[in-house]
C-alpha cells in the first residue's frame, strides 16, 4: 500500500462504495451510500464542536463579478480557478456570476450591514458548502478537486486584534479536537509569507502525513486582520462612540478530512474506520446452516437490538451469500468490530467477535454484559488507529542541519524539520534547491543556525513533498 | 395577515431571523442562524422518514450540455430556467457546463452504469441539495427563488411498472407522514398533462392553501416510466437473461415547505412554530429584581438541565433586556412554550407557563414533573396548530357545478373543487375563462356533469389562484 498508495487510494473508494469517479466532469465524482455515511458521521463531529460557540448558516453559491473583484489581492489568488456564469437560459447575464471559491466576498458585504456597534460583535458563523475550483493540475478524488464538495468555513468578526488572535487558538483548539476524534494526527505549523491565504495576515495549518510521505493540508485558519473590514467597509461603534474597523479571521475545512481517514487508517486489506465515524459501528454475521437457521438469525436480531438500545450503529449481514464473502466485504468496508454467530455459539452461548485493526478473535458471552464489551472493543480500536497514526507521523518526521539530507529523507517518506532564518529569499531558495515545499514554521527557537544561510536561526521549519 | 399576507411574509422573514434577502443577487437569499435551525430539524424529519427504506447520495452540481440535452422533452421544460458556466479562470470551456435545475440527467447516466440485473434493483437514492432556476418571474424567498437551497430530489428504479406505480404510493405516504408532522395540511392531486413534469407519464402534487387563498405546491411525485430509461439506455437483465429498461419515479421536496410553516402557522404577532421545528421548544425568560437575582437565575439553570436531560431544546434568555421586551421577541420568533420566573414564583415553589398558541398562562409546579408537564403543553401545541390549519383548509375548499362561481369563490379566498370530464381541451378552456390554474385531479367520480362541458364527469378536479 505505502509503495503504491495513489492507486491503493483511487481503487478502495470505489471498492467501498465512498465515491464513483466516472461522472462526466472531471475531478467532480459521487458520494455513494456508503461514503456518503462516513461524510455524514464525520461532520457531525465537527458540527457539534462549532455549536458550542458559533452559529451556522447559509449563503448563497454565486457571487457577482463586482463583490468578487472587489478585493484586490483575495482575487488575485483565485483569478484562475473561478467558475464563471454568464448565461441565464438563452439570456447573457449583464453581469457574470462567480460560483464561489471559498465565501470571504460573499459573506462580508452583509457583514458590513448587521455590524452597527460593538454590541454585535463578536460575530462568529459558519456554514458547510459546496465550492468550486477550476484546477488544472491532475486531479484526485477527495483530495484535488472541482468541486469541493464539503467545504466548512468559519468566519468571525471581532471589535480587538486581541480577540482576534484569540480566535485563531480556539480554532487551533478545535481542529485538534476533530483530528483527535478521527484518530488523524497532524503537523500545525505557520504558512510562510508566499504561501498564506490571498488576503491574510497570516495562516495556521494543519497537514497529514499520507502513508506514502507526502503531506496533505487539511486544515487552514487564516487571521485576516482589517484587509477585508477596509474593503467592505465593516466598521462597528465601540463605547465611546467612535467608528472602527472589525478585525477579522475565517477557518476552512473540506473532503480532504476523510481522505485522511480513508488513508492513513486504511491497510491492505481496505478501510479501518474508527467507529465514531463508520456507518456500521458493528457488524452482525450469522453463520447459517438449514439446521438451526431460524434460531440464529432470531438471536442475531436480539443482539442487535441489545446494542442498539445502547446507541451503537448495527448492521446485520442477511444476504444469502458466503459468509467468508461478507467477511472480506466488511473488512474491505472497515467495520470496527464484527460479531459472528453460528449455531455452535449459540449453543455455547457466545459469539465471536473481531476488531478490525488487530487479528486475534476473541469469545464474548451472550449475556447482559455483551453491548458493554462490545463498547470497549470500539473504544480498543479508536485507541489502536490513533496511537498507530501518531507513531507513524513520530517517525516519520526527522530533523537535518544538512540541506544535502533533505532530498534523501523527503524521498524515503519522511518530512523534514530544519532550522530556518526566516529570511523570504533564503526559505524561496532551500524550496528551490530541494524542490520541495516548506509547510511552514512549528517553533521558534534561540539556537542552531539557519540550514541554508549564515543567519542565526528563528525558528523550526517543516518541509515536504505535498499533494 | 391575511389581508396583506406576502407582506406579512416578507417582513416576518426578516425579522424573526429566518432569511436576509438583501444579498446583491435578486432571488438568492441568506439562510440566517434562527432560521437555518428551523430548516435543520425541518430536513432531519424527512431524511428520517426516507432513511427507513432509501439512501442518501450526492451527485455533482454541475451537468455537461451533452447529457442535459439528451432527453429531449425534459431539456425543453427547463432551458429558459439554466444557468450556464461558460469560463474556467479566463479560459473558454470546451462544453458548457449547467448549474442543476434537478438533477435527472447527473444521477441516471450513472443508473446506467450501475444497474446490470434485477438483483441490483430496486435503486432508491435520494440527496438534499442546492438547485438553479434562472426564474424570470418576481420572486420571493423561500417561495420563488433562483438557488433553490434545500431541494430534496429522490430517484428511484424498479424492474417493472407495478412496482414503480407502488413507489408513488410509498412516496405519497411519506410525503403525507412529513407533513402531518409539521402540522401542514395539503391537497394532493394527479397533475393535468399540461402541467406534468417535463419527461414524466404523470405527477402527483402536494398543495398548500396559504392565508391568502392562494396554493402553494410543495411536493411532487412523479412516474416517469421508461422516458429516461430509453435515452439513457438504462437497462438490467431479468431472471430468465432478457434485457429490459428500468421504470423510474423521482420525487422533490423544496425551502417552500418552511415557507408553509411560517406562513400557514403564523399570527399577526409573529411565527408560531411547531415544537418539533422549532429551534427552542421551551424559552426561559427570567424575571429580574436586585433582591434574589442570584437565586432565580440558578433556578432558571436548574430546569433547563431538567428539561434538557428529556431531551428538550431549551433556551434560557438571560439577556439583560426588559422582560417585556424578551416576551416580544420570543412570540414573534415562535417559541411553543415560554417559562416565566421571577422571585415570587421562586418562592411559590412554580413557574409560569405560555403556549405561543393559546393567550391563558397557567402555573406549574417546580418538581419532578416539570418536564413531562412541559411536554404536555408541547404536544397540544402541535395538537393546535395542526388542527386550526386543518380546519382552514377545510373552511377553504368550496365545491360549485357553476363556473361563473368560480372566480367569486377564488377570489374570496378559496380553492374551488368541480366536476370535469377530464378532456384537455376543455380543461384549458375552463382555466382561460376563469384566468386560475387547475391543480389536478383530486379522485375520479361516476356522477355529476362537466362543469365546462355538455360531458359526463369523470372527476372531482381543484383549481385555484397559485404561487
Amino acid at each position: 500500500m505505502v509503495e503504491n498508495f495513489d492507486e491503493w487510494f483511487h481503487d478502495i473508494l470505489e471498492q467501498a462504495n465512498i465515491t464513483d469517479s466516472r461522472y462526466p466532469i472531471k475531478g467532480m465524482a459521487i458520494w455513494m451510500p456508503y461514503g456518503f455515511q462516513i461524510r455524514k458521521h464525520t461532520m457531525a463531529i465537527i458540527k457539534k464542536l462549532l455549536d458550542k460557540d458559533h452559529e451556522e448558516v447559509l449563503f448563497p453559491m454565486l457571487i457577482p463579478e463586482t463583490e468578487l473583484a472587489k478585493e484586490g489581492i483575495h482575487v488575485k489568488g483565485f483569478e484562475d480557478e473561478v467558475y464563471w456564469i454568464t448565461k441565464g437560459g438563452q439570456t447573457e447575464l449583464n453581469e457574470q456570476l462567480a460560483l464561489r471559491p471559498t465565501s470571504e466576498t460573499a459573506i462580508y458585504p452583509m457583514y458590513a450591514l448587521w455590524i452597527r456597534t460593538h454590541i454585535d460583535l463578536p460575530i462568529k458563523y459558519y456554514q458547510i458548502v459546496n465550492t468550486f475550483r477550476y484546477e488544472t493540475k491532475h486531479t484526485r478524488p477527495l483530495i484535488r478537486v472541482r468541486e469541493i464538495t464539503t467545504f466548512k468555513e468559519a468566519h468571525t468578526a471581532h471589535a480587538t486584534k486581541e480577540e482576534s488572535d484569540e480566535q485563531i487558538q480556539d480554532f487551533i483548539e478545535i481542529y485538534k479536537e476533530f483530528f483527535d476524534d478521527l484518530g488523524i494526527p497532524y503537523l500545525i505549523s505557520k504558512r510562510p509569507e508566499w504561501d498564506k491565504f490571498p488576503g491574510a495576515d497570516y495562516t495556521m495549518a494543519f497537514d497529514a502525513i499520507m502513508p506514502n510521505g507526502k503531506t496533505l493540508q487539511v486544515g487552514t485558519i487564516h487571521n485576516l486582520g482589517q484587509t477585508f473590514a477596509k474593503t467592505f467597509d465593516i466598521t462597528f461603534e465601540d463605547k465611546e462612540g467612535e467608528h472602527k474597523l472589525v478585525y477579522q479571521t475565517c477557518a476552512g475545512l473540506s473532503d480532504r478530512v476523510i481522505a485522511t481517514v480513508i488513508g492513513i487508517h486504511g491497510d491492505d486489506k481496505g478501510l479501518r474506520l474508527p467507529p465514531k465515524v463508520s456507518p456500521n459501528q458493528v457488524t452482525i454475521i450469522p453463520i447459517l446452516f438449514k439446521k438451526g437457521k431460524e434460531e440464529v438469525l432470531a438471536k442475531c436480531d436480539e443482539i442487535k437490538e441489545q446494542l442498539e438500545s445502547k446507541g451503537l450503529r448495527v448492521q446485520l449481514d442477511d444476504r444469502d451469500i458466503r459468509p467468508g464473502k461478507k467477511f472480506n466485504d466488511w473488512e474491505l468496508k472497515g467495520t470496527p468490530v464484527k460479531l459472528e454467530l453460528g449455531p455452535r455459539d449459540l449453543e455455547n452461548n457466545i459469539t465471536i467477535a473481531m476488531q478490525r485493526d488487530v487479528e486475534e478473535k476473541i469469545e464474548l458471552p451472550l449475556d447482559d454484559n455483551l453491548a458493554d464489551s462490545v463498547i470497549e472493543l470500539l473504544d480498543k480500536t479508536t485507541e489502536n488507529l490513533s496511537s498507530s497514526a501518531w507513531n507513524f507521523q513520530e517517525e516519520h518526521v526527522k530533523f537535518t542541519e544538512d540541506i544535502d539530507e533533505i532530498p534523501e529523507l523527503v524521498e524515503a517518506g519522511n518530512v523534514v524539520k530544519f532550522y530556518w532564518c526566516g529570511d523570504e529569499a533564503i526559505g524561496k531558495e532551500i524550496e528551490e534547491k530541494t524542490g520541495y515545499d516548506i509547510l511552514g514554521i512549528q517553533e521558534e527557537v534561540s539556537e542552531g543556525k539557519c540550514i541554508a544561510s549564515d543567519n542565526d536561526a528563528k525558528y523550526i521549519a517543516l518541509i515536504a513533498k505535498t499533494y
